[in-house]
């Protein structure tokens, strides 16, 4: 029996970690009043090839005995969330209240070549507003602020939100008097893995740029700054143009909105552009510290036609957080919870006959909220301890016998404190309820 | 754009119901020391189809450009939890700690005709218990008593659970002196779908039994009882086995063990057996009143042999939980939440100049917990009540403004009643804090 490469399971242990994670965002999700959807797994394939870009990508869905005939309507695997959220906006349009705020955390599905941080199976967390006809600016800033302050609760290493707005890009492009902008963010957009010399020789050899168009496109892409910094570098490098003047102004309220977090940096830097076509604004993309290798971990922005039914435009800002691509190799790097079971109480079993007697400590436990499981065999005592340590529990529960002079006695097995205590009363401290992250020792 | 057949989707208001389950399920599982698990969507087709009985039903899975030579290894999503659950267990056989004890909540995928409560995509909420070569018996009245409490919890109208044993049917049956109790069972199996007497009919001339073994059969089918009578009803007919005598107490004290929890009647059915050829003990089903044409919306059992690596066994007894077969019908009949946003107030806006005043008293009620949106946009206050009262939020806030005499003001738009209040400590009452069932008017 061999793995599936590129299918990433968890442990239970490893899997408290992701259900932390989980729980995180979508509490923070909803505080801010994005509502839960899940779409189903599968589109048609022409819905999913709409992008054309990825379709190498994409896992076909069939019955294992559909005839040729049954397989005209192609099912296949979402590879992302977008795509699904679109199609369901315009399905459902008549049935939404616009603007319309939308958490989604569901697995996608990608035919890539695994390799590290790259899974064929994943977990995604979106966020999404979208509107009718016409998506105020505010919200930008307010994605911005909701997905910074969800990262900022993650149990991971400092990430760096990095910001930009395509309105700069373009603005700066035509204040330049490069009449084709497209052309030459796709060669900028190639500073991470090419030297800047090389970049300014294809931006004159491939998009017609003079040599100082160039050097100009290249000292824009250089600027970053923590703060509003970034304004007066750009206003330095001498360029005018009303849409550069727009996406500054833009850039620097999602800045300032977003900053704040802990374990966030959040930076405006102008090398940001996104591949993909539809951003027409605002641009995220994230980078966890000593993990840059796995490329940006939380990415979206601004497109102003998410979905399109011919009468209405659909515009919408949103961002996706990679929750595999995250954790799977924080998990390998030992990144654990204290213990594999949600229990915090083991009742413990005084003999098989009075197993009805720990049966009901537990239900009193359970009765204020307190996970708790009974001990499976009558064992030792010190066996029953053993039981509970090997699954990370921190209490045993002992009930009344001549063992324990006939009282209720409760153990905190990682220090050995045993004490009377009353199962109608006694709780853990609120920290030992659940599951958390185990401190590590490096 | 047409929807597709047997993939449902949830309008937001939809999902907050299934999310209420699902928190209530998971809430319930956890509590009694179930972890927390998933696996992969995909499963080889051989391991699918080891169990051989719905090889027709099997969505395969392929990458879209997949050339021939590359298609050895063929995909297929997953049609249950259970299966994969077993791989998983002989996987990691090594890193778990048995008995162990796991709930599952996850899609499953079946390429059956869509038709009533039968989907291609489909929620479902498995727990299991599952031990290394033996399994004790007491956790088949663990697993009934964890799934009652988990039932007894749901907005759903009154359930049935229904308990057998299968040593009580090859026990009885043996002590007829049938020589082969395995043909028996599927015959009586029919008893839903066919009248008694064809069934007895069919025993003596399908199975070989005399037309008094037979009467026997179908007499043992038709005992049920709320309590243990059923033991008695057994006894009555005569026959001796030892075997019968063991699955007479099992069963006695699963029943006797789920009883009590609200909503669910605990019944002792002799008629269920379950088509699966893996149960060997206790088996369960579950019917939903008003809804029994949906067929057992909850149903598992003990398995003495859940997987095999051939150096040891693993014994397990599990029920799985139907959520969408239970779920969607209920909602098509008109089972909603109050609201479909997560929202418990909105902050209104004064003026757009003022919206920073509005997002800090939305951080104060978040910082509390509080889920909480600010208006869109700066329209006349009887127009942002009525964006609050469209998605069903109770609470719309009123920032100090001269129009609130210049103090902070909520009012509850369900009964009109606006107060002064201070956004670091008005709270709304718990009910209100999340989306929750909402009462039927029939």
């Amino acid at each position: 029996m061999t793995k599936l490469s590129g299918f990433p399971e968890f442990l239970p242990a490893e899997r408290n970690v992701e259900l932390i994670v989980l729980d995180h965002l979508r509490s923070v999700f909803e505080l801010h009043g994005f509502a839960s959807l899940e779409t189903r797994a599968v589109e048609t394939v022409d819905q999913l090839l709409r992008k054309g870009e990825i379709d190498k990508e994409v896992y076909t869905v069939r019955r294992l005995h559909a005839t040729e005939d049954q397989s005209s309507d192609v099912l296949a695997l979402h590879f992302d969330l977008t795509v699904p959220f679109a199609r369901y906006v315009l399905e459902n349009a008549g049935k939404l209240e616009f603007p319309f705020r939308r958490y989604q955390i569901q697995k996608v599905w990608r035919g890539e070549r695994p390799q590290q941080g790259r899974f064929r199976e994943f977990t995604q967390a979106d966020i999404d507003i979208v509107a009718k006809d016409e998506l105020a600016f505010h919200f930008d800033v307010e994605i911005a602020q909701v997905m910074a302050e969800a990262l900022s609760g993650l149990p991971v290493p400092q990430l760096t939100l990095q910001i930009s707005n395509r309105k700069i890009l373009e603005g700066f492009y035509r204040g330049l008097g490069i009449a084709e902008p497209t052309t030459v963010m796709p060669i900028v957009d190639k500073l991470d893995k090419v030297p800047a010399d090389k970049i300014a020789e294809l931006l004159q050899s491939d998009a017609g740029l003079t040599s100082e168009q160039a050097s100009h496109c290249l000292a824009l892409a250089e600027i970053r700054s923590n703060g509003e910094g970034f304004v007066a570098a750009v206003r330095a490098l001498g360029v005018e143009d009303p849409m550069l003047d727009e996406g500054l102004e833009e850039l620097r309220q999602v800045v300032i909105g977003a900053a704040g977090a802990d374990g966030v940096d959040v930076v405006a830097d102008l090398r940001i552009a996104r591949g993909l076509d539809y951003y027409t604004g605002t641009v995220f993309e994230t980078r966890m510290a000593g993990y840059e290798h796995l490329g940006s971990i939380c990415s979206g922005g601004r497109y102003d036609q998410l979905a399109s039914d011919g009468r209405s435009t659909y515009p919408g800002v949103g961002i996706s957080l990679g929750v595999s691509r995250l954790l799977v190799p924080l998990i390998a790097d030992g990144l654990i919870a204290d213990r594999s079971v949600p229990s915090s109480v083991l009742v413990a079993l005084v003999d098989e006959e009075s197993r009805s007697a720990s049966v009901e400590v537990a239900s009193a436990l359970r009765a204020r909220g307190i996970p708790t499981e009974v001990a499976a065999t009558a064992q030792k005592f010190g066996k029953q301890i053993r039981y509970a340590e090997r699954r990370g529990i921190p209490y045993v529960w002992f009930p009344a016998s001549p063992q324990t002079d006939g009282a209720h006695q409760v153990r905190d097995i990682r220090v050995g404190e045993q004490n009377d205590a009353d199962p109608n009363t006694w709780a853990p401290p609120a920290d030992d309820l659940k599951p958390r992250i185990k401190e590590q020792n490096t």
